[in-house]
């Protein structure tokens, strides 16, 4: 399959991570849901809705159900969401008088959105690691080539030398800009939807509440408000997924600037050759961090759109995060690994 | 593989289409570039460069080469683009002298820029036999259903009595106006890219263009002049698959709104179901049809970024095409097929 | 007044252009609205709605009508449309029985749109005009420096040197693609909006296609459907708005590049000077042009969401419209005439 | 002029706010300049680069200081940015070895920039106080109509019934969460920029991050290192603003599915009138709200692709920003003010 470059048989060895591939596959997608469903069931149980032993049981089944995906395809596209067919699976494996237990009291969307909040927390949390190390990656830099002279450019222009540590430095300031956006995002994450079918957590009676702060410590979420037509912390996501791409593009940029033949401020490992000329060096990774920013850029709009989120719950801007958020975020990582493959190449700043 | 809803095992019952998703696999775009430089030696055979026997040997070797994936993929990731390495494979496959008359004349871009033409090519024809449906299933609408009162509507406020067949009408023309568009552009379609390494069509000298008349009628293709840093045919397909999938989402919308309890003014098989109020019917479909228009809307402005494309090449701006036109044409070709089931669904129009 | 760099009385040096103000200003904008108004009054005359000499009289109350702004505009807040109020007004001024006839039989968006219909097509002449412009400066380059050698590059890499007619030559290429594009739609321009309040074209009862050919005959449009819903005229100016400031970014980026210290393979006259480094020539044209491309790489999206333009009229689809328009429009124009001002700039290409 | 909605004769009613174009009127730019350089001037003397009372004599002539402006208009053409030309005058101004003080140490990407951050902190204390009043507008909404059911709606379709109040505390999560959002950024605000030519502080020698110091004081700017390229504080300012204008596009979009005739289920005094239809009573605000949100949705695409700020100072990226940041921040303030309208005339939520 390869409409996406992210999953793309030849092409993802530039745009492909296997990390994210991972997170997004529908696998992984399928054991959060099941998870949710039971947690949730535990939860009642924690709250006496049911004797623990039968919740035990009950949780048991959801976490090894397998479910048959042809039906669940064909329900899916009825319903516009996995979650009725797989419940209706669901609630067939487990049978008898135990069935009401599983997912009474929350919505599609809460599993759903859930299963997506614990991804992207995954998601962000690799970002992390990946930002502090290109942090590393530039003190390497600054150590070998930080005194280095270079000139420094002004629209486009030179204006005068200065040492390869200050342009280095500003990248590092870019990218640790990052990282603390990153934290404020990560302390927030991941939270759980659980407010059934109005968002007014009404379905259990007195104890919602009770039961939804069981489910968060099955799940290891954080509690917050209903959140189904609340879509700000999956905008900020986009928003920094778009930031990262964006800086390291910058970066992607400069080096593409600094590669050229004349200018020669940069000498990178592993370039890539052409099928017309063999003498060529393109700075292929460097243009690949500018297609993704670009890339990034033009999806975080779509995510902004998605904020007229009408009534309790929509179902169109809805699934447009579906189709925006899991490519973004398969770009931003994208854009974090090239970039610490190419300042990894980078075998000279400054000139000859 | 699940990050693009276009492939997702479930999702895309929703929003995936084979027929695009076998027009965009590698096996297809692969089969494409070998005919490509398979078509290119027979041209040169045409052109007296080498024997007709031996150019027949050669194409027929390229027409089943079977490549190395894992290397072709290591490779792209160097060159960042897939053809300097699959010409290294064939090239070796070939052998002798005769791999010397394999690509040259040639650029990577000219074989990756004329297999994506020959596929978008495709899919518009998809698209002017699907909008010629969706028109004939408006005629069902407009017979079963065009007398039928419905509320004209402006500005979300009832405004007068009309027969249903003025809104449907107007829906027609709308799909209709992108049959025109999608005409004039398909006239120009496909094009063959053969400018070798700079676009100057030199390195074979004098039967240059000879080469490229035979190669174009091999391919099936047009001639006309060097696009490689000319990207208006794609970019003005971008603007017709976000043409093709906006004209639908205002048929979504105006069925989602029609759809509304208290308005009642449309009827629709097959609406989904919920997982938490057994009682409601949504009009997932046409919710669909809102989101495949905000995802081309979104994704169209990347292409026109993508017009900045510097020098004699670009290929940051080149790469970002990749990853917007297969998931704008699989977003358009969702576009229509909802819309034909969603039309087909129809029970009822007017009040009941 | 300067929330818009293109009215901004100091930044419009760079991106303002004074006819573009002229056809965007209020009064412009109401001269056609009033010209509306009278020319229908004339075609109602015509089709013996009433006297030719009272229809000749009303029309010349409604082109000489000066409204009262102050009530315009608040009656415009209250309306989200300006023709409500503007008519009130209007039939106050021809009082008595005469004012019956004043704008019955349309309604706000055919008077709206027309007048936007005839301005952009008035815009898109000037366009095509400057687009030939570009043509003819194109022409003394390659005469003046065509056989200069230049550095090809492609994937920001030198690859061969080539003559710089080469480079001038695909520029050309790229810029008469937007002419040929805009021409079809010239064809189609303007276009008149007579639809009344549902579109039907119902007020006037079997006289109202008459009505709509006289009145398209009075303001020099083209008759054709109903077209309140159906955006895609409009969208395809935008379109080519964003294709020609793209076009022209192309090549403003290639000039910024050219113009690198080490590369200098282009000397501009008129370029800018730096508040801090006296020595600075900075090739300030060519980089507003890539700032142009991407202001409208960016608007066209939202013109794209504005085809989900609900029911039979929608306001927010439509309002936003009339943000995007006349600065697309603005930022074509100033593409243009910048592209004009920094090839005329140009002494010398190719190495000193 | 009318380029812009935002400052349109009429159309200001819906989209203008006074506060905004006050804000980015040339004649704020001008003095907010001018207060840089008689700060920077100041800032010096405080340092003992020169004499306090001459310092205090030159900072008098900035601040009284009056352009001339065609002269301006012109340079900046030449230059891309109004600091060289209007330095030049000023130092004329200023005449004698007094003149040297003058910009001497900033460069003019500082100079803008800070006043750039200065007025939009000022747009952001605006927002956070309008958010504020959105809230208590909330209270009135929740205290007068709380208790009236409503249907709550998911999908498009009548879920079950709920308090009124339940939406409207959904709503002002919405709200206040943009308000979290503002005053995390407004304690990094407003920022100065003081780097000089490279950005490296150097033009001033060791006195450099005291004279910045002193300025930061006389500016009522805080201290950070050097943000030439580092363009993330406006992105996320941008990236308020759309968020603030989509979750006021949700309420908006909400009202305009309420005020449907058959939902009946929201009242609002001052609803807009027809040219055609004398019954009909829009929600024009309402449905403005949905524009705004689409417009600025669209224009923060813009600015994540500003990230990509070549080298040390970007020509082409930077004046993108210009183009985008008024536009946005007008969007927002019209949003804010627009729902404060639009609750405010609410009469009644819930059935009659």
């Amino acid at each position: 399959m390869s409409i996406s470059v992210f999953e793309h048989p030849v092409l993802r060895g530039l745009f492909g991570q296997d990390e994210i591939a991972s997170l997004f596959s529908f696998a992984e997608d399928l054991r959060l849901m099941l998870e949710y469903e039971a947690g949730l069931v535990l939860a009642k149980g924690d709250a006496g809705l049911l004797p623990p032993a039968s919740a035990e049981r009950i949780a048991a089944i959801c976490r090894d159900f397998q479910p048959d995906i042809e039906r669940l395809k064909a329900d899916t596209t009825r319903d516009g969401v996995v979650i009725p067919g797989l419940v209706g699976q669901l609630r067939n494996a487990v049978g008898g008088s135990g069935a009401e237990y599983v997912h009474t009291g929350a919505t599609s969307q809460d599993v759903v959105d859930t299963a997506m909040a614990l991804r992207l927390a995954r998601a962000g949390a690799l970002f992390h690691d990946r930002l502090g190390e290109l942090d590393k990656a530039l003190d390497r830099l600054v150590g070998d080539f930080g005194q280095n002279p270079i000139k420094a450019r002004t629209r486009m222009q030179a204006a005068q030398a200065m040492p390869a540590s200050n342009r280095l430095e500003s990248w590092r300031g870019i990218v640790n800009a990052n990282t603390e956006r990153l934290s404020a995002w990560l302390q927030q994450m991941p939270v759980l939807s659980f407010g059934g079918a109005i968002g007014a957590l009404d379905a259990l009676g007195e104890q919602g509440p009770e039961v939804k702060g069981h489910l968060a410590r099955h799940l290891g979420c954080k509690v917050t408000g209903n959140w189904h037509s609340n879509r700000h912390l999956f905008v900020d996501f986009a928003n920094i997924c778009s930031a990262i791409s964006g800086s390291l593009g910058k970066i992607g940029q400069d080096i593409a600037l600094m590669a050229q033949n004349e200018i020669d401020e940069i000498a990178l490992a592993g370039a890539g050759g052409s099928s017309a000329m063999a003498h060529k060096r393109n700075p292929v990774a460097a243009e690949i961090l500018v297609s993704l920013a670009r890339f990034n850029a033009t999806q975080v709009s779509g995510m902004h759109h998605a904020l007229v989120h009408e009534q309790e719950r929509s179902g169109s801007a809805w699934s447009l995060e579906w189709m925006l958020l899991p490519p973004m975020t398969a770009c931003a990582a994208a854009s974090l690994d090239t970039a610490r493959r190419v300042l990894g190449d980078v075998e000279r700043i400054g000139k000859r």
